[in-house]
């Protein structure tokens, strides 16, 4: 074997090194912080759980993610978390079981057998929030607020916010009442934004004209908040669900507006990323410069119901991998430089400064290098009267 | 399927909740400080490497721990971390390359396949340090002040350190020439500190009767620092490296004892943890009420030379999850309520209080829980003048 083989690590699974590593956990700390601040209590889900804890009701995706072990104490079927939401939701629905709202808060490492379209590694470290137990809309706007806030807290400048709602494609397709082939095919073809396409599947399969004709307009309706009047007229005759949903989507633009004056928002209506799961809101955010979505989340009610609690949810979750990699400014020097010697007086000065929070390398007996490649910008020297002082380097 | 099957956890993949969490969390913030203070850089291994590159030079144990993947990429095997240590010391050896000495510390979590006989769960949070690059004892009685140091922030009592020095044995048994079967039993008996086993063994291979008295010796030698002195009398006849070994061993006694008076210190000659990679001088620490060690370390020279870098290597890991037990002390409530009110003035003192870092919970609408039950001492209440005041809740 040569020692390239050894070193070699697999795609996406990615180490972070100084002085990245600081960076992260800063934000790390940052972000946990915020949530903190809002109510959010952090939990710490298990990296690895029995595969049918961890697949209930996420559908394929997340099964086509998820690394699977057999557990050699019981033989059966383990998975590595591959999405902490679903874990946060057992944990809500069956370790806590709290009354009224909760708010949990997380930042993890997860896996992924292998890296989805959008994103990059097989290794993110997953940070987010979710909120049980509400169903209104002032919880979306509670989670859509807070995730803006982390990405400006992150350094994320020129954010773009595309708002969505599953409910509306959801009620039109079940007055449509289609087959399972029919509802697949109209799937794809809006997944895919192809208007061609969608007209003929939905012409072939639908046979009420203006439900049709609503469904044809979804793959249009995107762009700035007008999008939302002209969806009002285009949805005129639509099943009430639909009015309610752009109800919600009005009153969230609302608010996110008012608190948050400078961020740019989209609408998408035809937007069905997670449709397996989400029920309500959906919204996801860009920053410049980066081609994927660096915050997502929405509304998915009724998580926890195979743990025994049916819960109203909402959340939303960021890679801090991704996240860390929009502020790369590196840290300064900053530390003091200690010689190479265990005289009692010096280890009291470096005792010392240690726990007034300063930075203290201690050189090691024959050590070669000096203060410079040790980021050092001070240093300890005796001075006349044979005390320790900081000096700065030239 | 029924619901218990759901949320049943895998034997040893504990789930982390609030408070304990939160406890967790400034544990390890207040560790990695304390790192960086003393010069000390954090790195992030991968939690997935390639099994060749995990498994270098480490023995069975860490095999036999190690969950294994098979990388849908590339078909290769694939390892779960199970220790940081390997993954540090090639992340110095090839990633980092620095010159002279390098210090790195850690945070994160690792698998193991089954729990050790030690450790209670399969899934800890390693946290820990190694310091490469450096030969002498200086290095190795930074890292037993660092882990000290460390017990003493995390709130460890009458911490008990069990010093030893592999390179005692290994000199005894190297001069002894024996055939590895034989070798393999008075390992086994030493290890079982079988003194009766280890006497027949012993002179069942070892012709030389001052040597087989020598490493008969040794299950007897652990104690407090005194054994060292008996060790003196014991290996005046042993080649060299042994009374090199016990030199070290005073030095760090005579280091730790003036930094740290009060440990409890024990010395251990016989002790052969980790005798597939440790190379000198090696430490467990204990507090009352835990059987096992709370913080395990030692010597490992020549880490990195599978990744084409060998070099002197001493450090020490913990398990976060166990030393986040040590001090269980439940937070007092402290927060701020607010009512689910959306006027702009409330929002503002809102804002204006969690900048100021007060943890601050919005009420939802309809919501029937109230401030005791998340843990508020406090409200926002709008008083005769229509300003928003803080006050205490009774």
């Amino acid at each position: 074997m040569t020692i390239a083989d050894r070193w070699l690590l697999p795609d996406g699974m990615d180490e972070v090194l100084p002085p990245q590593a600081a960076r992260m956990e800063e934000l790390r700390r940052t972000l946990l912080d915020l949530y903190y601040r809002w109510g959010y209590d952090q939990v710490m889900p298990p990296p690895v759980e029995f595969l049918n804890s961890l697949l209930t009701g996420t559908g394929t995706d997340l099964d086509l993610q998820t690394f699977k072990l057999t557990d050699q104490l019981t033989g059966r079927m383990m998975g590595v978390s591959a999405d902490v939401t679903p874990q946060v939701a057992r944990m809500d629905a069956h370790s806590m079981k709290r009354q009224g709202p909760a708010r949990l808060s997380y930042c993890t490492n997860v896996l992924r057998a292998k890296a989805d379209q959008y994103q990059g590694g097989r290794s993110p470290v997953q940070v987010g929030v979710e909120l049980f137990g509400h169903a209104g809309e002032q919880a979306d706007l509670e989670i859509l607020n807070l995730a803006l806030s982390s990405l400006q807290v992150a350094g994320g400048e020129e954010i773009h916010l595309a708002l969505g709602h599953i409910g509306i494609y959801r009620s039109l397709v079940q007055v449509a009442a289609l087959e399972s082939a029919q509802e697949r095919a109209i799937f794809e073809a809006l997944e895919l934004k192809s208007p061609g396409d969608l007209g003929k599947c939905v012409r072939d399969s639908v046979s009420d004209t203006t439900l049709a004709e609503m469904l044809i307009a979804l793959a249009e309706l995107h762009g700035g908040v007008e999008v939302l009047d002209e969806a009002r007229s285009v949805f005129a005759e639509a099943p009430p669900a639909v009015g309610a949903a752009l109800d919600q989507l009005e009153s969230l633009v609302e608010g996110v507006r008012s608190a948050y004056p400078d961020i740019d928002l989209y609408i998408d209506l035809a937007e069905l990323r997670g449709y397996q799961y989400h029920t309500g809101m959906m919204f996801a955010a860009y920053v410049p410069g980066y081609g994927q979505a660096i915050a997502k989340g929405g509304r998915y009610d009724d998580s926890g119901r195979a743990f025994g609690r049916a819960r109203p949810a909402t959340g939303f979750s960021m890679d801090l991998k991704l996240l860390a990699s929009l502020a790369v400014e590196p840290p300064a020097d900053d530390g003091i430089w200690a010689p190479a010697d265990d005289c009692p007086s010096l280890r009291d000065s470096v005792n010392t400064l240690r726990s007034q929070g300063e930075r203290v390398v201690q050189a090691l007996p024959g050590q070669r290098t000096g203060p410079e490649q040790h980021r050092c910008n001070r240093q300890l020297m005796k001075d006349g009267n044979g005390h320790w002082q900081v000096s700065f380097l030239n």
